[in-house]
């Protein structure tokens, strides 16, 4: 029976070999690993695209699953590698905050400084440590080597965080903004289906610059081709949608755009539009 | 020795994790799985594309592979899920048209609709049923369950089939059409090879817009680079290529464009062009 | 445990399904193989750029691996499908020049000619033979049968290379060109590390058109954001690169660029700048 697998995550694209090379890596040391690629075409030292991708992926895939996310603007400098658990899964990344969500949403664990050179790969290049130092260490910890063995620990609290990006609740509702733009260009937010449940979803008030959306729906197919709908989509985040469309182009709206909650209860509505229009 | 791989065909995209996702949650259910990815870049709902795309990889792979196809917009929605069996491959399928070449051209046996929550990853999502119901039943087949547990048998006439799209044999040859464009601009069509056996090959006019091919080859370097080749390609349909080039680029034509094949026993050409031109 | 793996380069892109088809005929023969794409995004028929990225793979890999690559404009010509082993690894490929790297940095063994048709997929189409014939000849060699067995021994003089492609030196340093692009847009050039080692990097100057970089740098992060920077890349070249920015775009430059290398102890610069300010 396989061990879990081993996760890539990059901003290498497709086009070159790297991501190969880091795969030749582990098979030289791990002859039998599942290699899974989740994706290589985080924009380019978009460490906070990572953080969210890698969030999606923690829930899904088995327990002690090796991810490795070699979003890494600053390699050859002085920031850390390192290997943790959260969440049933096992991580190695550099400490530059692209784990921040696992980070604050559970309680990370053996935390450990990649510092002993035996388990890199010889020689190291400077410039490419997803392949000299984390692919070899993935290789080493997925054949049973505990992180232990990889260098000293370290306390959780050191790790690099983002600042933290979360919808706010206020008295008429919540107030949100858009965090990734999917394949499809639906738009998804950082407010949670946790933060809404029990609320009257029927009767919410979504706004997004000008556009109002009037209920959030189950599905895509709820509402008729080419309109706008707003649901919680399969990672529990409030997205904004069209049904065999792309909200994004027919909103211009992209990462960083403002979405409004209203709630039913919540009387008035935000001051950004008519309130008249709210429920 | 492993069991036939699990293929994945979807139009998610590789920018996002949704085909990760699909991936984690088939190896929690059956950590050996060799899973293929055969294309994420369809365009996007176009169970049109996928249909022929399936009919490809059914003849390469091996006997009893499973053949996961997330080609859905209508998630969510009333549309069946089902599992089906034929050409001795296992599909697992929204019920939309995506097998509309396999089910035409083979006897589908087992045919059933998924509706036994059982096999479903919980909570299931009602977006993401790629993940949520396909995914976990996929890997529960490869580990050997039988379909009839997934759900009652249905009637395989009772599948949603696309309107046919053959290439039609008049007097003078054979009318078709352009189906397909691959990365490299050749114009794949709807008529197939075995239409052709024995009709004189080299003899043969073919039309595209106001460009004539004489003589169907048999390879792309039977012609000098740069000019325009009619041959029978991989998956034994009529082709228009450009060795080295794009057919598609020099012809400006795409999906939907009219070939007229002419065959030499036809005496005069189509209408469509100047009939003295034909042979 | 796990035979060494399978690895597939080619120009086919991922749109299509003719990747998802060699592996299912790979699976067919050898269900145990671990297959690993190294790219599919190699330019249409660019030999010359497959040739730098096996190269680049054939260090990571584990011993005994196989490679197979189809970048193959002349399928169904006379050109020569070829077996080889050198470096450690094993190569599928057409004699084209794919391998001139490989071929003229290390000594070829058992070159064979693969003419034994019982070997491959049946009916074997003239315009596949990456599906054809490497992708069950792969399969077969994976398995454990000799490369003797696939078609008589050639002589590895008789292979085609492409001209050489190596930086030159002069009596003031190197003159190199940019060879290939990646997806960073870091410019790699045909000058490897090993031709300068010991030569004071520090006070090395490199110029690319009208750009000068004083020293070659050990990664990225050595200087700072947005400038260019000069340095051996994971591949053991001379790269020149922007710090979380495309040197590419920033230089307008592509493959072809000439860059020189001017030498701490050659006295006076190349003629193309102002030997002034060379030092």
């Amino acid at each position: 029976m396989s061990l879990p697998p081993i996760t890539l995550t990059t901003d290498f694209g497709t086009r070159d070999s790297y991501v190969a090379q880091m795969k030749g890596v582990i098979l030289g040391i791990a002859p039998d690993a599942i290699i899974v690629d989740v994706t290589h075409d985080v924009p380019q030292g978009d460490v906070r695209q990572a953080s969210w991708i890698v969030e999606q992926i923690a829930d899904t895939f088995p327990a002690k699953s090796i991810h490795v996310i070699v979003i890494d603007p600053g390699v050859g400098s002085e920031r850390r590698l390192v290997a943790l658990e959260a969440k049933g899964q096992r991580f190695l990344v550099p400490d530059n905050g692209c784990l921040s969500e696992i980070v604050r949403h559970s309680r990370p664990e053996r935390v450990t400084w990649l510092n002993r050179e035996r388990f890199w790969r010889k020689p190291t290049s400077a410039t490419f440590h997803g392949r000299d130092i984390l692919a070899p260490t993935a290789a080493h910890w997925h054949r049973g080597c505990s992180s232990v063995e990889f260098g000293p620990e370290i306390g959780p609290g050191t790790l690099v965080l983002l600042p933290e990006c979360e919808a706010k609740r206020d008295d008429r509702g919540w107030n949100g903004e858009v965090v990734a733009v999917d394949h499809f260009g639906n738009l998804i937010t950082n407010l949670r289906s946790s933060a809404l449940e029990d609320q009257g979803l029927e009767d919410c008030v979504v706004t997004i610059g000008t556009n109002e959306v009037l209920g959030i729906d189950r599905c895509y197919a709820d509402r008729p081709e080419g309109s706008l709908v707003a649901l919680f989509g399969s990672s529990g985040r409030l997205e904004l949608a069209v049904r065999n469309g792309s909200a994004a182009a027919l909103l211009d709206a992209g990462i960083g755009a403002n979405v409004l909650v209203d709630l039913p209860e919540s009387g008035e509505g935000h001051d950004s539009r008519d309130s008249g229009e709210a429920e």
